[in-house]
């Protein structure tokens, strides 16, 4: 129902060759990002449903975060550490926050009391809760390397333990892989059943679909960045604003619109498995691999957050998530304080001032 | 029966007007506190048994804090926000760790194990933690400010985040008070049977008293706060250990009677609502309503902690009660866990050294 | 079956009184404790088995760290208060990640879904939440007096915090001790039938072997500790990575060794306790002990933690703890998250900054 959003890929393309108003530039590749992310979900899941149960979940399991990924990939290709690093943050707080929230509102008020499967949200909840550790580990090493050791120049050592940090919670996701495809298959089957669909586009088309949206996207993706910094200035928004809530909304769209359908028609355990799903991707895959990618395209991408509002946003996120998901029951008003979480710090990112380059150690 | 205290009220007027010795007017105009809190809580009680369930639980949930709102307020005015701030800190743990702490304490120890609506208990913990959040935000929010983003005066960015705070927290309060009187009043009726008192006072004796204690009590707490740095320094207490342990003491102590009683009784439903619901009542709905009057008497009452042991203490306070109350159970280690942890803060703060006023950025 | 590495007990004097290489008298009292360690856990038990359940239980309960605390307590009255307070924070970190993650990870791979008390497990869990409370309220004591209060030299009032912190710690783990063995001892009875060992050892043997051991470990630890220093420098690492790390997996050994073996039998509530228990015990009674023996031998020993780093590793696994053991189920992706918890930790110290002495305050 967005497509015709694909319509802003051209407009996108003409701006950025014709050297337009950066602000068009970053509206244009934003809308035109919006259809793609459909669709590539879409491919997805088409090539998921042929694919049976165990590989398909796998594939779902992979490029479920495919937009975020290469949004992410163009800002660390050009060097933009900071963008890439809010972008996983916005992610995070957008997935556990916003998309969760907006489903359990919405479906709490539909529904007075929702269920869901509660052996699934004890593992999901202690899957996020080291989540927060792994993000947070690397960040308290470089300030205590700063403040208590009196280390100068930290980013050698904030590098290999990040480098380090990566590669244990990448095998952590694949033993979560592992645990739900595989030895834990049955326990994590759904509360309520799951949507049987047939497959309606052919395999070719699927192929087809899926590797063009992911070639537009990153041409998007790059625009994107290149245009967000000049445009955010022009518009008077913070970077962090931009890149925490603005771009992550966006990447999000689609996540967005099926958690609140299934959530709509009481189907909380997909919603939840959406929502949470994506965050422990974003935190327990997509940033690793953001860090390795980072040494294939000479980019040295630590796992530091330097702002700790970023670090509190991200604890705060994901200690609420789990004080609601962990009883395996939600109500509106649950989802209620989920969006309020959202919002307020939304808020504190928008009056955050702007950072100057030099002020950054 | 602590009605004879009401002497204190002539005697802390004369002292005051007589110019007499600080901690003297402090101490009358404390304990003058006592009953004249007792009697609005029994006031709004009567009220509230004859205006039905429905009103009846808004009367409740709006004047079950009223002392520390005017405590607070008559601070606010006098432009001690500092003193505002260490009270809500100081309610804050007192109704947490102090007042729960003892009824789960007392309860235990005469009843094995004592249960409560554990899903009351989990909409609980959750809005527990929504506060410790809601606090937590602005103070990241300035510390950030400061230390990362180098901004020399950040007052007015802290006024803003936290104005914006304020509102969403009072709609998550409002959001709260909808849930429990009106969409999910079932699920949240107590374990055990709920008293039914029948009201002894008539409506305009209720009203009357009413009235009368809480202009008493705005005279008192403007005396209290009046005397207050000069009788904290006389006694050789640090101001922390007098606004966030000494006064909470007194203006949660007609709670402290009933929580006690109730848990005694075994009725733990009704101990905790009142313990944790005066918790969340502060955070969600006193602290953010101060912000807001303070618009109205020309001050700018942010919401930002300073002190980083204030700001762990409440998320200890939350931390633990949340620990304790989650599973709907509780028995008399619990207890001993919450007071010890109170014990352990009210250490920290008595030995906490003096701030000189111009150490504080 | 360790037995043969008694050897390194005359092995460990040789070389310290020959003044031997501080790396090889260092390798050998740590080789040699190992045995050491498991010797005097075997005597514990067999004079517990004849006590009787309720003095065997206390006398589990206090001699079951011994080996830590002895360690330790030749550190303090060396002075060496950093080492003494870094093997604090690795035998917690031990425990609670290592211990026990290997037990639910090699325990899980054997029996897909492990199961334990939930009522244990609940109260485990606050104590844990208790645990970390305990030793975060110094160290944030320490950081306000610092840098929001701008005292000098805040090591004085430090002391006195941490004195009545660890009083209330001491007095919270005698009421722990209570009520497991008097008050609440059926409800903390394993879900698993609990092994019925017959004693083996005649008691003046067991006291025999107990005083014995204990002796031994105490020259041991001297030379451990004595050499600590000069051989970490020598072998390229941080004295935070053999406090933390290195030394608890020695201390430790044996209880490593007994609770994989009950996890692998499925009895997953004697290794939770071990595991958990022995975590508790050094956070609310070795720790606070510690401080208070200080005094015996002239040394201001704190429980401040200086360095942010090891305040969040001990917050860090105590939440993933939590979080893994609330529910009373256990699997194999548990197991590997707490692992994977420790790792990431490791790598951290590991890569952590020397601290010359002057550096800090």
């Amino acid at each position: 129902m967005l497509n015709w959003l694909l319509i802003f890929i051209p407009i996108a393309v003409y701006l950025e060759f014709s050297q337009g108003n950066a602000v068009w530039i970053f509206v244009a590749s934003m809308l035109a990002i919006l259809p793609l992310a459909g669709l590539m979900g879409r491919a997805t899941e088409e090539l998921a449903i042929r694919a049976g149960s165990a590989v398909g979940g796998l594939l779902n399991a992979t490029f479920g975060n495919a937009t975020e990924l290469i949004i992410a990939f163009f800002a660390l290709k050009a060097g933009k550490l900071d963008v890439v690093k809010a972008s996983i943050t916005g992610s995070i707080l957008g997935n556990i926050l916003l998309v969760l929230g907006l489903a359990v509102f919405l479906g709490g008020l539909k529904h007075k009391t929702q269920v869901f499967n509660q052996k699934n949200a004890g593992i999901l909840t202690s899957l996020l809760t080291l989540s927060v550790i792994g993000l947070l580990i690397p960040a308290v090493f470089d300030l205590a390397s700063v403040n208590f050791a009196h280390v100068a120049q930290p980013a050698d050592l904030d590098f290999k333990v990040s480098v380090a940090a990566a590669i244990v919670l990448i095998l952590i996701y694949l033993g979560n892989v592992y645990f739900s495809l595989v030895t834990h298959k049955d326990m994590l089957s759904p509360h309520d059943d799951e949507e049987h669909e047939a497959a309606t586009w052919s395999v070719p088309m699927a192929v087809g679909v899926l590797l063009a949206s992911t070639v537009a996207v990153g041409f998007m993706s790059e625009f994107l960045v290149g245009s967000l910094e000049e445009a955010s200035h022009a518009l008077g928004l913070s970077e962090f604003f931009v890149g925490i809530i603005l771009i992550p909304i966006i990447g999000n769209a689609a996540e967005h619109a099926s958690a609140v359908m299934f959530a709509l028609k009481n189907k909380m355990d997909l919603a939840v498995t959406i929502a949470v799903g994506s965050t422990i991707q974003v935190a327990l895959l997509v940033a690793p691999l953001l860090v390795l990618l980072g040494l294939t395209v000479g980019q040295k991408m630590d796992l530091v957050m330097h702002n700790p509002l970023e670090l509190i946003a991200v604890a705060a996120g994901i200690v609420i998530a789990n004080s609601i998901a962990r009883d395996g029951e939600s109500n509106w008003l649950e989802g209620l304080m989920l969006l309020g979480v959202y919002v307020l710090l939304a808020f504190a990112f928008f009056y955050f001032p702007t950072v100057s380059a030099a002020a950054v150690h």
